[in-house]
């Protein structure tokens, strides 16, 4: 049986990237692996929507993360961040492990921060750097990424962005919303393995890191940024996965970024309308194009679902984390995911709920093809 | 036109491991991953001659030496280490960017650290932690890890090796020697490409970390070694390279671990064997079986024999590091590497020797030809 991965990441590895990735591999210090690099640079730039220079990382996109607090903020700086997922929350822990005047913005999970709060707390507090959480991954919450750029830029403040599972999935305008730094990771939109993660730095930014005096070594960001016009990193980088970087973003440049975020938008709105079929509501309000969270009737079993559909179709998609942990399920549907795997998808989460005893009011079927059938009318045929 | 790493690091991919990396990427919190790395943690375990619990991370050799120094000593803390080669003093690098209390134990560049001068510094200082590179890769010499070991635990201080290029190309015994953490890399005697490293943790080791205050979050080695029973990482692993390390342990398992010592210690051998013959000397008199640093005499170009031998046959050797810059060459012979390659190798580098008009007093060819076929008596037939 083939495995059908339609998690929030990893995702379904892309056919260019596989065949890229498992090319003959030069060694670093070559010219051939520095032109890659430095066209793998320009593409992700694209990707990015800047011009500003993109330091990347062997790591995971907490490694990035790690690297963007560690380099942008000093110990003891007022700095904002908002709780309410998983990963909004990670700002948190990272920021007062590296010893931050950490300023949290309460929200319930599946709420993302709203404008009107990061500019009251900034203001209040005189923060500043605001790290945000561009999509989140534990409850499918989308924020208002640009007029949250706004607010904490009027008001001076850096703005740092978890952009790992939206790069790619949403519109993200690097350099028109003028945000100072997005992190990214390779297991996204980007239809590649993990291991890889990025980050833009903007001159606020760049400024910032270096003159900052907090200690670090593997994510200096001085090195990896200087190294950034010569196609070269401070410590081998995981080579076979940068070759896979290239083709990726090859693909997206190809497909334009208009047309893959229409895609997306798209999908989620077909998995979006089969929900709403079945009588089901999704956890976020202001849904995310790149993960969809349900909530799970009480008299039925998030986790049996699960298993149901790994065991008959070897089907993966995501539980809850945290708070949520059993009362609902994540449809993952960014990355290398076409419409018919939208509609497997939505009609094996279907079976498996009539398999638990669950009577859906009308057919999901007929909802997710029809959804799918009216297209974005910018899109383009795919 | 192939190319040919003769590198020590990036080496070239095993034909299995490629095979392992290409297959279906399967999600990190499947029984089918989790039954992966549990596998890959006991050959690990086989590969480092230990039963300690081995952490993997997703990042280059370097973030390993970070993740040892900063969960296993603490902030003032004094510790030793030495100088004379790149990798050796980036241990005091690291050391000194935490706020260690480093003493150094200088060092020309080619000498490795001596178990006379580690126990003199140890005892002197009261240090309480030794950090020793096992092979040095800029210089090629290998320090005596057993006796170093064995001074050091004697005084009571804790063993830190970076095995990075010696893991499978040199006799390491983790436990007989009892070496409290020992860090690897995936891109050299692992056949692999770079993204991935590891460290053993013995059981000192692991009560140092328990309790450290340094600030750490994606190096903390304590939610790392937590998941190792249970085969999971707290952050997403770098899938595919986890299915490659698995491929390659079991390639190195099942050569045996001894062969793959002696294999390494033959062509090490051959390869010395030629740069006597051509009446070039090695850098370091305690060469490392992983890479041979040669001395270019200065009437010649050691830039302009790399770029020969890279121009006309695609290999590849490194050059310099350091103060060494332009002043030698060195040939890597760790990894996927056969005795066809070693041939070729000498050969290759006799040419280009030639091409700038150096005369060698006997036949390179002859004599390395000759000694490939003495092997080591307890080797098995390649």
């Amino acid at each position: 049986m083939k495995q059908r991965l339609f998690t929030p990441g990893p995702t379904p590895i892309h056919e260019a990237v596989a065949r890229s990735m498992a090319a003959a591999m030069p060694h670093h210090r070559t010219e051939e692996f520095i032109e890659c690099m430095q066209r793998t640079q320009q593409l992700l730039r694209r990707v990015y929507r800047t011009e500003d220079p993109i330091v990347l990382l062997s790591s995971s996109g907490t490694g990035a993360m790690e690297a963007a607090v560690v380099n942008l903020t000093r110990p003891g700086e007022t700095v904002v961040h908002a709780s309410g997922g998983k990963f909004t929350e990670r700002w948190g822990e990272l920021l007062r492990v590296f010893g931050r005047d950490v300023r949290e913005i309460p929200m319930n999970w599946g709420e993302p921060v709203t404008p009107e709060s990061v500019h009251d707390t900034v203001r209040k507090t005189h923060a500043t750097a605001v790290f945000v959480t561009h999509s989140e991954t534990s409850t499918g919450a989308l924020c208002d990424l640009q007029q949250i750029a706004r607010v904490a830029r009027d008001l001076g403040a850096l703005v740092v962005v978890d952009a790992i599972t939206s790069l790619g999935a949403h519109r993200l305008e690097t350099a028109q919303w003028k945000l100072d730094c997005v992190v990214g990771g390779s297991q996204k939109a980007f239809m590649m393995p993990p291991g890889l993660a990025f980050l833009s730095l903007g001159r606020k930014a760049q400024e910032r890191l270096r003159d900052n005096p907090t200690p670090r070594y593997y994510f200096d960001l001085r090195p990896a940024l200087d190294g950034v016009p010569t196609g070269q990193t401070p410590w081998t980088p995981a080579i076979s996965l940068v070759q896979g970087l290239e083709a990726a973003c090859r693909v997206l440049v190809d497909e334009g970024l208009e047309q893959v975020w229409l895609r997306h938008q798209d999908h989620a709105d077909a998995v979006r309308a089969g929900v709403e079929a079945l009588g089901l509501r999704t956890v976020s309000q202001r849904p995310s194009n790149a993960v969809t969270a349900v909530w799970i009737p009480e008299d039925l079993s998030a986790d049996g679902l699960r298993q149901w559909m790994w065991e008959t179709f070897q089907i993966k998609i995501a539980g809850g984390q945290g708070p949520l942990r059993g009362r609902i399920v994540r449809l993952g549907h960014l990355g290398a995911i076409d419409e018919a795997d939208i509609l497997l998808l939505m009609t094996a989460f279907e079976r498996a709920l009539i398999q638990q005893g669950f009577r859906p009011p009308r057919s999901v079927v007929d909802v997710v093809a029809e959804r799918l059938q009216r297209r974005s009318p910018a899109r383009s045929t795919p």
